[in-house]
């Protein structure tokens, strides 16, 4: 990596980096930034997880739109989201960063962008003790982020998105559809400011609390670990995608398919049916259990909802079913995607 | 990570992926693409050696010079060599890729760029036996590439960059300049190849074979290990960025100084004494070891040359001091710099 070697050109920002990535506290760091890599440790019996996530200014965020504390959050909660959809534990992350130099610039006394992104990413990693524990640092015509997380599960014992058996119950914490509401929100406000010609949304912290489930998304880490310590969970993912999309790859990876009953789905205040099912970057977890298991009706203050049910395949059976007052009809992925 | 996340629009080009990257043999990898995250495994005593590398257009590499095999050969080498310069034996590879949509796609029968580049990465990776096990792709104005390794070492025995000490002698690997001599000579015939008006630099195998210090660095991955288990060596860094560069950073982690003898260092044929002090990206390693020990002339087919030597930090001392014919001058760290 290339962020540890402080050159002179860099050495404000790196020492800046390393001062503050080094106060997130961590049991499993062992040598941090300020060599060729970082040196980790696992506990006895563990494995490895490791997942890496690219978000990319126009694609992932709008510089205009999304303030640098939120994109530095979003950044770190994806990875932090994949590990909770395995069940496990954060140990470190490293973040690749790719900044045109303006934006690495304080400005009329003002933090510049990247320190406010840091601000975002390091206060979500301090919550999941996190330690940011390397990367690299580069200039690139287009902000853009790849987040690297490193966690550990115990052998055998991570969440599989392949666990799924008929008869299974289907299960989503929180509520689905709050980051495309806010998303969308954030369009409209963004059009309005532009007919008065300004070039960046200005966001009170009013907004910002209303818009939370899309700038400020609570990656759901505590939840995965108590449902893998108490073995309930048969499968599991992540919906950074939308439902659609990511319970057909549940059910692709299981070989199995699925009903979701329209009436159960917590969608979330202010959001639509069709944003709940195929919205994405709500980062909530949808796990399956077998029938016989009490799943809680909220875990770590996070209510979970039963939505569905798992089924064999069968000829003429689509992949996914929603079951509505008015019969059943297929339910196609329309989550995001990311190369089309 | 989304790699894994088959959504329709990706599938063919993840499938494909997919199969490649499963080829590559390895003993770590306990669940590669497929799920949200990669589980991998170490051995009994091992601990985790990470580092990320980000490769941006027209400032890690230039699409109009560089073949794309060995654009993602050089993404690879430069995380391999991070792992070398720890003593870190390679687990796994996970590679967050962000291309315009066309070079995505081939044209007239020929493969495309993507694959192209993967078709260097993968032969890099068989090599050093280190699979691809995970990343993630994304549609980006520019292409980029962002590498992490994940390596593994027994505790307490990786190659630090604070080890050396007063007395100890200075080393290194292969020959130095020799990517820089190419990059000169690659951007020569760019200059020319655009008076004729063409935007790609067409390179024979001839050429490539000429320029494959540039090109194709090799990674000195044997060669630390060697060293590590051996314990031969008391501090290690790689030439990413220069020997002036990296010498210095070995010698400030290390709160040393060091002298390098001119006429010792084993300069790259064709390149000049410049490019062999201040060149980078020769992906060589720089050690140290106790005088006391006998350091073999080769290792794994690698010459290794004794540059120079550790001395106590001295005030009117430089950091680091050429030894020439002439006498001594200060040298100061004139390598790459990323973000200056």
């Amino acid at each position: 990596m290339s962020l540890p070697a402080a050159k002179p050109g860099e050495l404000s920002l790196l020492s800046q980096i390393r001062r503050r990535a080094a106060r997130t506290s961590s049991g499993g760091l062992s040598l941090g930034i300020g060599d060729d890599c970082a040196l980790l440790r696992l506990g006895p019996g563990e494995e490895l997880a490791v997942t890496t996530d690219l978000s990319i200014a126009g694609r992932h965020f709008q510089l205009g739109w999304h303030p640098p504390e939120s994109v530095g959050h979003r950044a770190l909660a994806r990875g932090l989201s994949d590990l909770a959809a395995m069940g496990a534990r954060p140990v470190a992350a490293f973040l690749s960063l790719g900044l045109p130099g303006e934006l690495t610039k304080p400005s009329k006394r003002k933090p510049s962008w990247m320190t406010r992104f840091y601000d975002g990413l390091l206060a979500l990693a301090e919550i999941h003790k996190t330690p940011l524990a390397g990367g690299d640092l580069a200039l690139s015509p287009i902000p853009l982020a790849d987040i690297v997380l490193v966690g550990a599960v115990p052998r055998r014992k991570a969440l599989l998105r392949s666990g799924a058996r008929p008869g299974h119950l289907l299960y989503v914490t929180g509520s689905l559809g709050g980051s495309a509401a806010g998303l969308a929100q954030l369009a409209d406000l963004a059009a309005a400011s532009a007919k008065r010609h300004r070039r960046l949304l200005n966001i009170s912290d009013h907004l910002a609390t209303q818009l939370a489930s899309h700038l400020y998304p609570q990656p759901r880490v505590p939840q995965a670990l108590w449902l893998r310590q108490h073995a309930l969970a048969t499968a599991a993912i992540d919906l950074s995608d939308g439902l659609s999309t990511d319970l057909a790859h549940l059910c692709t990876e299981s070989s199995v398919t699925a009903e979701v009953d329209s009436v159960r789905l917590p969608i979330h205040p202010g959001a639509t049916l069709e944003q709940a099912l195929h919205g994405g970057e709500d980062y909530e977890l949808l796990f399956t259990a077998q029938p016989s298991v009490q799943i809680p009706k909220s875990i770590a203050g996070v209510p979970i909802t039963r939505i569905g049910r798992i089924l064999v395949p069968r000829k003429g059976r689509p992949l996914i079913a929603m079951v509505t007052a008015r019969g059943k009809h297929p339910l196609e992925p329309r989550g995001w995607e990311h190369f089309s």
